[in-house]
């Protein structure tokens, strides 16, 4: 049932992490949205305009207002929707410690996500896969519950469950599993609630999916570079 | 005046301008806190047991929680001493454009600016100062006002003066004006007016001090260079 009369719509596309964040955030507020799905290798008159800065994905309008950067649209969306169930934890200490460990995500966990198939060698891929401090956030963070937000999906949960596709993707594409039963059970038990969710499971690209676009993505380079 | 009967203290140093940023805030809500400087060159067992993962400064310490990341720092601050001047504005699309600025200034404002150090040649200087987008953002989100917070002291006011010190040793070391009478006459403006405020004069460092301070350091960088 949706709470809004408002006008929303999300500039964005369906494999790109940052883009799940706000699609989550938006489900579990039950705000209807409509979803404008930009087209690879071109960015639309409408994203140019919504977000002169960095030209990316994902920009959220609202009634016509463009915000951007994904964490910053799934804040906005917990403070104008606030009376449905919370993003953000009340407590001061508890919201710092969620924007922290998102902060983490977008700037070590990421790019060493992304380190795994660009390495070199086995010890490279280690190297990236060891600095992966998650499975430790999430039993300080989680307390004992299912998610990082507590009983609910919250902060941190959206942020790293977004990038759940392209981990299991990098998975089949490099052989590497940067959710493992042995190293990392909690996070393994999780990533399976998480996928699961109601507000999740619809927008959460399947792996096979993923890895058929990377080699797309990965045959147009190859002709554009032998193009020119 | 101070407001707390906490127990507030900081981990900094003098010359960063990460740890100016919470020094502001804490100002700006009359929050006495005792400052506990690192030495250049070595981590003081707090830090590194306050900071573990990124094992840097600064880290507020409130009644003994840490709280990392120095904007995230700021956030916690506005929420914790919450009936002093806010430092957020209240309005959530406004916040979103305070975030998004704030954000721009740490990963694209702050590079270009060290750019203008490392610039090989005139051409690269110019294009690391033309990449500076905050004369546009002042003109946005100030809406005539004297700060980026409007009246007072905000958000974007704390993340972009805190290189107020660092801008202005630049152009003693590089010759290059980051902030110029020209191209930039609201942020000239602007930053006379921040400079001046009580909660930033006593904490802002003097160039001459960065320059002596930046002098110092290289000379160290080259005697370990020369020692190894």
């Amino acid at each position: 049932m949706a709470v809004n009369n408002d006008d929303v719509k999300l500039i964005g596309a369906w494999a790109s992490p940052y883009v799940m964040r706000p699609r989550v955030a938006l489900n579990i507020k039950s705000v209807d949205y409509e979803f404008l799905q930009e087209q690879f290798g071109s960015k639309s008159e409408l994203l140019l305009k919504s977000n002169p800065v960095h030209k990316k994905i994902p920009v959220l309008l609202h009634n016509g207002k463009p915000i951007c950067e994904s964490s910053i649209i799934v804040e906005y969306i917990d403070e104008v929707w606030s009376s449905s169930p919370s993003i953000l934890p009340s407590d001061p200490h508890n919201r710092a410690l969620a924007r922290f460990w998102a902060a983490y995500l977008d700037e070590k966990w990421f790019p060493n996500m992304k380190g795994v198939i660009t390495a070199a060698s086995e010890e490279e891929k280690n190297a990236a896969v060891d600095q992966l401090k998650m499975e430790g956030a999430y039993g300080e963070v989680s307390r004992g519950e299912d998610f990082f937000g507590g009983e609910k999906i919250g902060f941190v949960d959206i942020a790293f469950g977004s990038m759940l596709g392209w981990a299991r993707a990098i998975q089949v594409m490099a052989g590497v599993k940067l959710l493992d039963e042995e190293k990392t059970p909690g996070l393994v038990k999780w990533a399976e609630k998480f996928s699961a969710d109601p507000a999740v499971k619809d927008v959460l690209p399947e792996a096979e999916k993923l890895v058929e676009f990377s080699k797309l993505l990965s045959a147009k380079f190859k002709t554009a570079a032998a193009s020119s």
